[in-house]
This record gives C-alpha cells, sequence and structure tokens, in this order.
C-alpha cells in the first residue's frame, strides 16, 4: 500500500463503522495536530482496525474494556459506545461489559463509563435499556 | 443469607454512613443499568462494606488512598468524601490523608482530590479547614 | 439463589470455561484470604461471569482488553489467555487483539501482554502464531 | 537552607518559569490545604525543580510525559503545557511530544493531552500550529 | 527545622514506624540516587509521615490503598504490609483492606496485593490468617 | 514512502540509538507477533521517533517519563534506560530525571524506575553515579 491508500483505507474504515463522530475528534485536530489526525486515520484504522482478524463487534468489546479500565478518557469512551452500537452491539450487552468491568477494573471506572453510555444511549432513544 | 437479606443489609449499610449521595447514584442507575446497581447494593455494601473486621473510618481512609491513586474517579471521590465526613474523619485528616497521597502517588493526583474535598468542605460549611 | 447455589453456580461457570489455573488460584487464597476466594467463586463467576447476556468468548476479549490496560496484571492475564483459548478464541485473534491494544494503550503494555501470550502459548503448543 | 530560604527558592524558581497559573493553584488551596501549597512551594520547586541537574526546557518534557501517562490530569497539563511554552519549548514541539506519547500510552491520553494544549496554544494566539 | 533537624526526625520516625526494609531500600539507592534517598527520609518521613494530624495506623491503611490501585507496585507493597503490622493492623485487617480494595479497584490488583501479603505473613509465620 | 521505505527508515532509525536491546524485543516476537514487531519498526520507529522535530536526547527525557508514570513498565525502562545512555542523556541527568518523577508520579513508580537504572548503569560500569 501507498501512503494515499493506507489513508483512504482508514477513511473508508472509518467510516464503515461511525457515525461522524470519530471524523469531528479529528477534524478538531486541524489546526494543532495535523499529523496525529492522519496517523490515526492512516495508522489507526488503515493499518490496524482494517485487518479483517477481528469483526467490528470484536473490536468495540475490546475497545470498551481498555477505555474503561485506563480511566480518565470519558471522551474517547463516548465515540466508541457510539461506535460500539453502530457495529451491532446492543445496550444490554454493552451495559453488561461494563458489569463486568466492575468485578476487574472495580466499580468506580464501571460508573463512569456507565454514565457516558447513558448519555450516548439517551442521545440515540435507547433508554431505558431493558434486558440489563 | 438470601438474596432480598443481602439486599436490605446493603441498603441499611449505605444509609448508615451515607448522605443520600451515594443513594443518587445508585437511583440514576435506574434507567440504564439496574443490576450494577443492585450489585452496589448488594455485594459493594450488603457483603463488603457491612463486614465488622474494619469500621466504616478506617474503610473511608482506605477508599480515599485508593479513589486518589486511581485517578480520574473525581465524581466518586465526591461521594466518598462526604461519606468520611460522615463517618467521622475531620476536613483535617482528610486534607492529611491528601497530603500523604502527594509522596506515594504524586502531587497532580493528590491536588486533584484535593479541589474535590474543596468542594465537599464548602458546601458543608467546613471552610477554612483549621489545623491543616 | 441461596448462597450456596450462587457458589454452585460460580464452580460450575468457572469449570466450564477453565483448565484448573483460575483454581489454582482460588486455593491459594485458603490459608489467607478465604472470603477473598469465595466472592470470586460465587460473586465474580457466580453472579457475574454466568449471566448469559454475554458469551465467554466476548467476555475474554474484554478481559483480555481491561488487563492490558490496566498494567501490572500479568498473573491474570496468564489465566485469562488461557481462558480466551478454551473458550474458542484462536491465538491469530489474540494476537490481532493485542496488536490493537497498542494504538489504545500504547506499545509497553502490548508488549508486556503479548510476551504472556507467548508463554502460554508456547505451553500448549502453539507456536510459531500462523496467520497473525 | 533554613525552611525559609527553601521557600524562597521555591517561589523564586516558580515565579522564573510561570505565567502566574501555578501561583494560582497554590492560592486556591490557602483556605484548604495551606501545608500542601507550602510543600509544593518549599519541597517540589525549592528543592527538586530548581536543581541544577536538569534545564526547564528538559523538565518540562519530562512532565509533559509523565501527565499525558498518568491520566486524568487535565488540569495540571494546563498548567504544565504553558509552563512548556515559557521555558522555550515551542508548539510544533509539544505536538510531536504528543504524536510520541501516542505510541507509548496510546491515543486516547496523547488526544486528550493534545485537546488541553489546543486550549492552551489558542488562549495565546498560537494555532494554527506550523511544521507540526 | 533546619536540613538537619529534618533527616534526623525522618531517621527517627522511619525507625519507630520501621523493621529495617525500607531502611534497606534507603541504602540500596546510596551507589545511584543519594539524594532520592535523603528525600525520602527528610522530606517522606521527617516532613510528612511524622505529622501528627494521622497515627501511623491510619497512613498504613491509606498507603496499602493507594500501592494497591497504583498497581506495579508490589515491591513497595511488601515494605509496607509489614510497616502495617508494624504499626497495629492485625492480617486480618489487612485482608479485609484488599477484600474492600476488590470493590474499588478490582479483583486482579487486589489479588496481586494479597499475594504480597501471604508472602509477608508467611515470612512472620502469621498464616493461616484466622478471623479473614 | 513506500512500506519498504518506511521499514528500513525504521530499522536505520532504531540502529542509531539502540544498541541492539531493542532489536532483539522485536525479534523474540517473531514466533507470535510478527504484525506487532514490525509495526513497531516501520510506524514507531519509521513514522514517528524518525521525525525531526524533536532530537533523541528529547525523546527518551520525554519516554523516561512516560514509562515511570504508567507503572508495571520495567522490561521497557530496561530497554529505553540503555538508549537514554546512548543518545547522551548522562547517569546523573536520568537519576535527576526520576527524582522529579517523585514529584509527579510519586515515590513508589519512581523508586521502581530508580531500581532499574541502576541495572542498566551496574551492566556499563557507570556505579557510582556522581553528581546525582
Amino acid at each position: 500500500m501507498t501512503e494515499e491508500e493506507r489513508y483512504q483505507l482508514g477513511v473508508e474504515t472509518m467510516n464503515a463503522v461511525g457515525d461522524g463522530s470519530a471524523q469531528r475528534v479529528i477534524e478538531s485536530l486541524g489546526d494543532i495536530a495535523p499529523d496525529m489526525a492522519r496517523q490515526i486515520v492512516s495508522w489507526g484504522f488503515g493499518e490496524v482496525y482494517s485487518r479483517p482478524a477481528l469483526v467490528p463487534r470484536d473490536r468495540q468489546l475490546l475497545t470498551l474494556g481498555m477505555l474503561t479500565a485506563l480511566g480518565g478518557c470519558e471522551p474517547q469512551l463516548e465515540v466508541h459506545i457510539g461506535t460500539a452500537l453502530n457495529v451491532g452491539l446492543t445496550p444490554a450487552e454493552i451495559v453488561e461489559a461494563l458489569l463486568q468491568a466492575a468485578a476487574y477494573c472495580g466499580f468506580p471506572k464501571a460508573l463512569n463509563a456507565t454514565f457516558v453510555a447513558k448519555k450516548v444511549f439517551g442521545e440515540r432513544g435507547l433508554l431505558p435499556v431493558t434486558g440489563a
């Protein structure tokens, strides 16, 4: 792949799973860190996320776990909980993942992530969550 | 204990040390993660916090240390600094704990926790802290 | 569920996905923290892991992400990478998950987890990993 | 050094690299944790930062790395990105440091720090960053 | 206090709660970072730990929480679990603190700390822990 | 740049600052995660580290701060403290950086990093450190 092809694959991958919120993050980097923006697209999406070895639903479960565990990544959780819904994780599955996070990361981090999920679900009219 | 008894013990334990703020967190989970709410009450308070091996003042010192160290847990610190006051830790002791946190977790995390304490103390008319 | 039923469900759940390594951790707690051992079984496995809202393969992906992000949890990663294999994640999928972890948690934590995976895969005769 | 001399050296060191924002943090501790304020000045600046073994530009690069990696330290990053500019790091160098942080800490933490930098640079009329 | 008085107070404070293991850490810094060694004694023990606002038992509970939450601090946990015993925390109280840590930091970090406690208790002939 | 050129630039960059230890890490990934090895070289070194906006000495100070703050990254610290020496940071500067890390990350993480430095310095005959 050339550099341009990697970037194009990144854009396509990002658009296939996103709803515009990752794109807005990328755009907001334009006047400060355009090379970081380009790396997120070309490398993060074009070289890593696009690989077929894990489907997007798997990747979003994994990312949900990582962002909850890292802590302090609420803005990224907001984007990725939206993406999780886009690629087929149900609200009840996301909430279940966060209950499991309580056992591995403790309740405080699990709660922080749950309140981000509540915001995202609320904006999409997905509250109350049933079956959770 | 039956499941109902565990839940009742959790509610009683939570009410005995709390001032309603933990309860409001629990309630706000109602439309998204009711099972997480139930686990916090039944397990966190009913099975763990209620154990007599450590008194509430000990538990709150411990939790103050953990939440400061984890980072990014300001909402939980706000609840737990309130609880710390409820169970007998003085403002000066809480501030002292956060000075010690500077040595073990660094000044940035200690400062984040101190500004949460300032908010809680201010709301309770406990500023300025004397003897700190 | 009674307390005994929760414990039994926990044991069954742990045995269904495990290969004895989680069990050995539980046993090694016997002379120091038997109640923590019981809580891991009754609560962690009996009340959380056993819930049908996520299948074990999903839970292990999530846990792989969390343990890699937390850092310093190599002993738990060793158990959980084994469990991941038991519930159907392939070596190539696990390695792929860790490449994605590099993008979200940085290369140092991803490398630490990868070397734990190398140990587990080696013990099971799964090296070299093909298709990764 | 006497205690008073340490404090004076701390004040001078802080003033030499700062623009008043660290001073405002110190002042805001006055009614809750004056001893923490004093330790930051006397010890943090007077005994540690003032040592000649590393120049301020080196110290700010190091601190930029630490605060980004810790996570949840956005208020401290805001102060220290300002200080970084004061001691001679250029906006392009700060942005470059945060791109490297993406490789070691992952993109989420790097993005959090980048958006703090965007705020600080914007307030100083340093956007767009050229050469980044 | 003069610098010499701070150092002396630090040595006395360290000796009063310690059993030689903190001292050995300090000594092992002698050929690489003697100033860090001096700061731990003069500042950490002489200026922070020696303050009467919290008794040593309180400080060790707090530190146990912080080190467990930080993760990757097993060598420091080993020293501080020893100190905790020295200042009056019982093995059962320490184990109880770590069960509470499971709720706030997750089981993996709680387990890491518990296995350090098992080592320290074993060396002191305190196993099995009764009443835990 | 083509993919091959990126990889070559990565190898050259890695060789220019390294002493073979990063290379050995890369090689040890060969039978488990060759694509992660390739990404570290092509992306980490070829696209990020090779950028001229920060000189290697700056990058190593930054990385020293990040790895110390992350915690649990002792294997990476060992490689990077060696690299820090290679690119011109003196033992006294590295030790000074770790003293500053005590103020921002707490003494436990600073100590962990200092003992890694002691190992690396010892292997290179650089102990005792003078002027630290």
